[in-house]
């Protein structure tokens, strides 16, 4: 039933030479079906019918565009085991987890689609006129959220369903009235289609235009960097490695007409364990932290790879209770082989830097693409000096820095690049007497952590998904959770527009019931 | 009383060696006092006193924060006649003029006092723990959004009050809690010289940081270049041309860390004249449109630089009074001989386009430093294909263009540039029935106004100053109005928090009594 095809709008079409297969790491072996990657020709015009789309598609009615986000999740329901079984071949993640972010993915697209019929989301703003006004009169002048047009997303290889073709930067731009081309990831490549059957069926059966939607298939650099420099492109979405999202980012700045590009990139999520942590609950942190570090083979983007305490026997009994328990923790089929030799390199690379001494590696024999847990410790000294040892290894590894003091632990931290999270784990007393130093991790964070694990991003609109860079390119956006609907989109004022014209989000009525800002307040009142 | 220093922080310093002038184009001679142009080391100064302010002011209390903003207007306000004078002797503008831009200034500065004031804007966002939710608890989250850190503003030469030294991008940084660093624009360093001065009076009496506001002299293109690159700037603001806001956009993406740079640049500002427009009120609008070609010398963002009609009688006659009626205005001094060579130039290429005719020309003799008001015609094909035609001259002068019928109209407008405003003139119905053109234009503008004219910028929070590309760099923002703060803040979320250890903006006990979005409802109540 795989057809290998791109999806361009409403049809499927496999112009290209090129072709690959995917990969199923846990059998080790590439998986049947053969995928085309689309052509030049096939980009452009996925390009040109969402531009036509978008005409369509941007104002289109609020109710009619919600009907569409929930018909995606009906259809990625519908695809049931199936979509399970491609998932898991194609991740050598368990069905468990598979299942787990269908879950969050329906969970994501239900409610853009609550947020799009509820409406509010187009922050209206009115100010009335007051012909009277001296010196000069006031004019009637109303503003909105309008979408920037066409986006394009880049599949996330860690996240196939939650962040790919259907995942949160989809749902988001549909949600805003964009329509979306997806780069999909070669790497998952068969889950990619299945969803974005899913989509166009969605898109059919509720009378979206054609072009709403596209997934082309890619196994290289080239359809990305066509869609990023095309002129109909309004905006880029991606989630991956910082090399990536930068290239992505340098190609988008240097466009004759410059595009917002919302990179989700690389962070190693510090943790400062303080004292107080490590002497009342060190053992208890040592195991939660051992899960959080190996969950899911460690292929978070909050994974804690980097933990900081202050030089003490408390410290060496933390590290020292959790290498007993990460090393008793069974290794994990990694991603990809690619993902897998990458770790592995990473991981030999920090451990050989200077200073490092080796905590816990787990040493058992494990099945190809396993990738098998280490922990490192440095001293600060060490640290500072070395960014080697500040950067990010995708998968089940973390360094402990033995700090000589809060001195040095402030310095380090005030040095950090910027992250998605911080976690400051600690007793009240502690984290009062802490102020600079949080007031420090706050300024290279985007979420900061009491007494908890980073891995786990909770979606909901008070979580920040992002961070001053390399944890994003733009740290005034996040990419989980309703508000990152605002990548998307752009204010439009209306000046002394009719009535009658305005969109209905405007009109003195307010036939929507939405919250606006009437003259500087907050009402869903008619406008008299 | 005019030192031509540099304010770094509180103290008055002038290192550097490059000297220069500012320049009274109505009499036009150079003013007496000299500037100094800041030196590499005053620039690191600045940004060092910047960097150790934040930390103290991202967190400094609201009713502080306004109580600065406020002090800033009284400060201004007390400068009184001085700042008058000298804002005429470098500008060639008129005292009205001068004390109306003062009067935005300061009610810029209130409404932002008032914003910090009430505290909403910080768009607060509770989700409270489930800890008995299952498959997994949820944990409590609160997102609220926090200052960038050290904003460098670029002055505008056209606003030496309500765009430059203590202006919106100004204020709107302040309000977010980042210092400010002024790059003066050197046209009028003495304006911004005796602004600076106000700013550090109200931060001394304000019992504010030493650094949140430092203001460079600047004569050429270095000071900025050092300002933009600096690994302490995180954001800048700009309104000016688009080579210039280009060049910033451009430094700025290529940094090791990126930084966001809202520039408000170039725009032509579009008006379509629909055939009831001229068939009802063709005179009307001639009259009303020569007043806004020729307002202040041409020397607005939103001058209207085009304007298209449909080949007929009644464009002939709307042409004619337009001619008629402009060659009758006086011509006006211009800010700068610069400009005023600008401006000659930019008239004599566009005037010796293919196609083009000379439809009213100023041709009585003017004082040096004078623009004399110019309007040409040209049909829709020349237009097309000529981009020379689609730039913006700045100063008094408008290109009118006979489209041959509503086909090659829509055409050309979705082939302009991105703009900060399109205009519409015609009747109810015309409107209506034109929804195709009018849904072409919206999206290539950032207002769009109906039987007005794009002139004059009310301050207003539904107020869109900005556009796509080139009109500024980033579509999403705004320089004009409360919500333009939304450039200089990024959201900051608080995972398991203790509630005594939170931001006011966050307690349960919602103490600042804003408005928060808790559990998806909008709501004041304090969190029981």
């Amino acid at each position: 039933m795989m057809t290998g095809k791109n999806h361009i709008g409403f049809d499927l079409s496999a112009e290209g030479i090129t072709t690959y297969k995917t990969f199923n790491p846990l059998l080790n072996i590439e998986n049947e079906p053969i995928y085309t990657e689309a052509s030049n020709n096939e980009v452009d015009r996925a390009v040109a019918l969402a531009t036509t789309a978008f005409k369509e598609f941007r104002t289109i009615e609020a109710s009619k565009k919600a009907a569409f986000l929930d018909a995606i999740a009906d259809e990625i329901l519908a695809l049931d085991d199936v979509l399970v079984q491609v998932y898991c071949s194609e991740t050598g993640l368990p069905e468990g987890r598979a299942k787990g972010e269908r879950g969050r993915t329906i969970g994501q697209l239900r409610a853009f689609a609550e947020l799009v019929r509820e409406g509010s989301w187009v922050e209206a703003a009115i100010d009335t006129a007051q012909p009277e006004r001296t010196p000069a009169p006031k004019v009637d002048i109303r503003k909105m959220s309008i979408p920037l047009g066409p986006i394009v997303v880049f599949g996330a290889s860690n996240f196939p369903l939650a962040y790919s073709t259907a995942g949160g930067d989809t749902a988001a731009a549909l949600a805003a009235g964009c329509p979306v081309i997806v780069k999909s990831h070669p790497m998952h490549a068969g889950t990619g289609e299945l969803v974005a059957s899913a989509i166009v069926n969605a898109a059919l059966k509720t009378g979206m235009p054609n072009g709403v939607f596209s997934n082309l298939n890619s196994s290289g650099i080239e359809v990305g960097v066509q869609l990023v420099k095309h002129p109909g492109v309004k905006g880029v979405g991606f989630t991956g490695s910082i090399r990536g999202g930068r290239a992505l980012f340098d190609l988008a700045s240097q466009r004759e007409e410059p595009i917002p590009v919302f990179a989700e990139m690389g962070s190693v999520n510090p943790v400062v364990a303080l004292p107080s942590a490590l002497r009342d609950k060190g053992n208890e942190w040592a195991k939660q932290y051992a899960g959080s570090i190996t969950l899911g083979a460690g292929q978070f983007c909050t994974n804690p790879g980097l933990i900081f305490g202050i030089k003490s026997t408390t410290l060496d009994n933390f590290i020292k209770t959790l290498g007993e328990e990460i090393e008793q923790i069974a290794p994990l089929c990694m991603l990809h082989p690619t993902i897998h030799n990458n770790y592995e390199k990473g991981k030999s690379i920090l451990s050989s830097q200077g200073g490092v001494t080796i905590a816990a590696s787990y040493e058992g024999t494990v099945s190809a693409n396993y990738g098998s847990q280490k922990v490192i410790t440095v001293n600060g000294v060490n640290f500072l000096k070395n960014p080697t040892l500040h950067k990010e290894v995708f998968g089940p590894f973390s360094v402990v820095v033995r700090c000589a003091d809060m001195e040095e632990l402030n310095t380090i931290i005030s040095k950090l690049e910027g992250q998605l999270t911080g976690t400051i784990l600690g007793d009240n007393t502690e984290l009062e007497s802490s102020h600079t130093l949080i007031e420090t991790l706050q300024g290279r964070v985007g979420r900061i952590i009491f007494n908890g694990v980073p891995t786990g991003v909770e979606v909901c609109p008070s979580m920040q998904h992002g961070g001053p860079y390399p944890a994003s390119t733009d740290s005034r956006f996040g990419a989980v959770g309703i508000h990152s609907i605002k990548r998307w989109v752009r204010p439009l004022s209306y000046q002394n527009w009719p009535d009658h014209s305005l969109p209905k989000e405007l009109k003195n009525s307010n036939p929507l019931k939405i919250s606006r800002l009437v003259n500087g307040k907050s009402t869903k009142d008619a406008i008299q």
